[in-house]
C-alpha cells in the first residue's frame, strides 16, 4: 500500500497519483465556483454535495496515507500532512461553524497537494535545478530587497511630503504602497502623482525601478547558468564523499583523489 | 509548379512568395479596416470588393497549392493547410449567413500565412535557435508556471476573502484575474486593493512578482546562450580535439591544424 | 579649426565640446519651459529673446562647420548635418508662419545633437559594445517581434469578437492597441477587459507576454556577453588580416596562421 | 568601547548591533504610524513620547560614537556620521518650529542607518559583488540612459503634438513624464493618448520600451556573471596552471597538485 500512495514507480501508484492529481483539480474548480454568487444561488446544493464528495475521498486518503507510513506522528506534522489535514478540515468545521465562508476558503490550500503529486513525475530534475538556482541566490536577493525596501521607505516619506494627503498620498505606509507599486512596474493609477515636483520623482523612481529591475534577473541568470552548468556532474568524490565538482574535473576538489 | 510555391530557391519562387506576403499584409489591414465603425459605413463597399479579390487570389492560390503537391490530402490536413482553408472560407460562408460578423474576424488566422512564407527566408536559422532554446526551457518552464499559478490560487482566495465583493474582489476567479494582472506586473488598476490589509498583501505579492519575472528570463537567457553555443560547431579539431569553434572558423584556433 | 570644432584631442576642442554640450541642454530646456502655458505667458518674451541667442549661436556653429570640413556637400547632407540644419531651421522658419507652433518643437531633434558630442567622450567604447551586440541581435529581434505582432494581430481581434464595442474594444486596430499594452506589461487601464471570457482570455495573454519578455532579454545577454568577451581581442591575423578571434586564439581561425 | 560600537566580532558587539537595528526599525515603525491620521489621533501622546525615547538613545548612542573613535571630526563630518546626526535633528527642532511636519518625516533617514549594522554582517560579501557588478555596469548603463532620455524628450514632444492638451499632453515635461510612465512598463494611466496616431506612436513606443528594457537585464547579468566568476578564485594552479577553481578548492581540479 505504501508504494501504491507514496511511490510513483507501478502502473497503479501512476494511476492513483493521476487519479488524485484530478480530484485536486476538479476540488479547487468547485471551491471557485462557489465562490461566485449567481453559481453559488442556483448551484447551491451540487456544489456542496460534491464538496462531501471530495472531502470524503481526501478523509479516506489521509487515514490510507496514517496507516501506510511507518511513523504516522512524523507524517502528521510534516509540511505536507498538516496541507492534507487542512484540505479536510474546513468542510467538517463547517459543519459546527456553519456562516463561516473564510473557513471555507482555506480549502484552496490543496492547491499545494498537486505539489505532492508532481514530486513524483519527470519535472522533479527541472524542479531541483530552478530550486538550487534561487537557494544559491538567496543571500544576494536578501540584499537586494533590503536596498529596495530603503529605497521604498525614503522614497514613500518624500512623496508623501511633496505630494500631501490632497492628492492621495494619505500617509507613509500608503506611500510606500504606492512606490512599492511603481517600482515593481505594475502601475495600478489608483495614486497617482499630481504636482510637478511629484511627477519628476516619480519619474526618477521610475527609471530606477527599471534598472533595478535588472538586478534579481542577473542574479538569477547567473545562478541558474552555475545550476545548469554543475547540475551535470552528479558524482561524489570516491575518496572523500564531495559533491558539486565542475564538469571536466578530474580530481576531487577537497581531497585530491582521482575522481574516475 | 512546385517550385514556384513551395521553393524560394529561383526568381520566380522568390517572386511570388514576396507577392504573397503583401497580398497577406493587405487582406490583413483590410479586415482591420473593415472593423472600425466609420470606415466601414464609408467605404463598405469598396472594402467588401477588396475583401472578393483577395478571396479569389487565396481560392487560386489553395487550389494550385493542391495540385501541386503530391499527396494533396495530407497537405489538406497540415496545420497550414487548415490554416489557408480557414483564411478564405468565412467569405464564402458570409454569403450563407449574411450577419455572422464573428466569421469575418476569423479571417485574421491569414496571419498564420506570414509564417509559411517567413519558413522560406534567411531567418530561418534564427528562429530555430529562439525555438531550440524555447524548446529546451519547456520542462523549467512548466515547473515555472505551475508554480505561478498556485500563487495565483492562493494570493486570489486570499485577496477575496481580505477585500470581499465590496471593494471589486467579487469572487475567487475575478481576484484570480487580478492576481494575473498584479504578478505580471500589468495592472490595468480596474480592480485594486482599498483596504490596508489588502495593500500590504498586494505590495508582498508585486515583490514577488518582480522577483518570479527574474526565473523565465533566466531559463531562456541560459538556454539561448547553450541553443547559441551548440549552434555555432559542433565539431573537434583532427589535430588536438579542441571544441568550440566559430562557425566559419577552418583552422583550429588552439594548433593551426585544418578543420576539414 | 578642423581640429576645435570637430575633434576633442586638444584642450580647444574639448572645451569647444564641453560648451557646446551645456548650449544645447539650455536650449532644449528652453523649448520645454516654453511648452508650459504660464511660463509661456509669463516669460514669453524672455524665452523668445533666448531661443534667437540660442539660433544665432546655432547658425555660427554651423556655417564654421560647412567651412572647416573639406567637403561641405557631404556634410550637409550626412545625418549629423542635417541634425545641425532641423536644429537652426524652425525658428527662422517661424518668422514667416508665425502660428506653426508644430514647427518650433521640431527643435527638440538639437537633443540628437548631444550624441556628436558624446561620441567623442570615453564612453565612445561602451557604447561601441551596446551597438554590437543590439546588431548582433537584430536578426533574431526581428523573429521575435514578427512573432508577436501575429500575436497582437489574432489577440486583438478575438479580443474583438469577446468583449466588443460595447466594453471599448470598439474595433480591431483599438484591440491590437490594448493587446500591446498588455502584452508588454504596461497596463494603462482605459481599456480593460470587462466580461469573464475576455478576462480569462487576458489572463493567457498576460502570462504569454510575460514570458516573452524574457526572449528579448535572453537575446540582448547573450549578444551582450559575447561583445563583451570577443571585445577584448581587437588583433587582426598578421596573415590574412582576419580580425574577431577568440580571446584564448593563437592561430586565425581562417588562415591558420600563429596569431603571435 | 570601539569594539563594541564599532565592530560585531565580540558577543557584546553584535548583541550592540542586533539591538540598534530592532531600535532603528521600531523608530521607523512609529514615524510611519505617526503620519496616518486616525492613529496619530488617538495615540498622539504615546508616539510622541516613543519618539523621545528613540531620540535619547541615538543622541547617546551618537555622543558615545563621537567619544570612541580616534577623530571625532572626520567622523562626525562622513556620511553615516551625517547620517546619524540627521537622525536626531529632527525632533530636537521641533521644539524650536513645533508646525514643521516635514522636519519630522526627515527621521526616516534613519532607515539608512541600517546598513551600517549590515556591513558588519555575513551579508558584506555579496553585497560586495552586486556592487562590482554594478560599478563595472556603470559607464554602459550611463550610454544607456542617455538613449532613454534622447527618446523620452523626442516622444513626449511628439506626444504633445499629437495629442495635444486637449487630451491631457499639457506640456512637454509632462509628455516626458508620460513617456517615462509608458516606456517602463509602469502605465499608471492617469494620461494616456485618445487619437488613433497618438495610441499608433504609443505602440511603437511601448514595443520600444520592452525591447529596450533587455538592455540593462543584460548589461548587469554580463557583469554579474563577471564578477561572480572573478569573485570565485584567481589563482592558478602551481602544478600546471589551470585556473577557475571553487573558492573552496585544495587541490587542482584538473591534475591533483596541492593549491596551496
Amino acid at each position: 500500500m505504501h508504494e501504491i500512495i507514496f511511490e510513483a514507480d507501478t502502473p497503479a501508484g501512476k494511476a492513483f497519483d493521476v487519479g488524485l492529481l484530478w480530484t485536486i483539480l476538479f476540488s479547487i474548480a468547485a471551491v471557485m465556483l462557489e465562490s461566485v454568487a449567481s453559481v453559488r444561488e442556483q448551484f447551491g446544493f451540487e456544489l456542496r454535495a460534491l464538496e462531501w464528495g471530495f472531502t470524503v475521498l481526501f478523509t479516506v486518503e489521509y487515514v490510507l496515507r496514517l496507516i501506510a507510513v511507518r511513523r504516522p506522528l512524523a507524517y502528521a506534522t510534516s509540511f505536507f500532512g498538516l496541507v492534507d489535514l487542512l484540505a479536510i478540515l474546513p468542510t467538517f468545521l463547517s459543519l459546527f461553524f456553519p456562516g463561516a465562508q473564510s473557513l471555507l476558503v482555506v480549502r484552496v490550500v490543496r492547491m499545494l497537494r498537486v505539489f505532492r503529486v508532481l514530486k513524483l513525475a519527470h519535472l522533479l530534475g527541472q524542479a531541483e535545478v530552478l530550486m538550487t538556482a534561487l537557494r544559491a541566490s538567496r543571500p544576494k536577493i536578501i540584499v537586494f530587497l533590503g536596498a529596495v525596501l530603503t529605497i521604498v521607505v525614503i522614497m514613500g516619506s518624500v512623496m508623501y511630503l511633496v505630494e500631501g494627503p490632497e492628492n492621495g498620498f494619505d500617509n507613509i505606509p500608503r506611500s510606500m504602497y504606492w512606490a512599492i507599486v511603481t517600482m515593481t512596474t505594475v502601475g495600478f493609477g489608483d495614486i497617482t502623482p499630481k504636482t510637478v515636483m511629484g511627477q519628476f520623482i516619480a519619474s526618477v523612481l521610475m527609471v530606477m525601478g527599471y534598472g533595478i529591475l535588472a538586478v534579481p534577473t542577473g542574479i538569477v541568470s547567473v545562478e541558474l547558468a552555475a545550476a545548469t552548468r554543475h547540475g551535470v556532474n552528479t558524482q561524489a568524490c570516491p575518496g572523500c564523499g564531495t559533491q558539486g565538482h565542475d564538469l571536466d574535473a578530474k580530481f576531487c576538489k577537497n581531497c585530491g583523489h582521482a575522481l574516475y
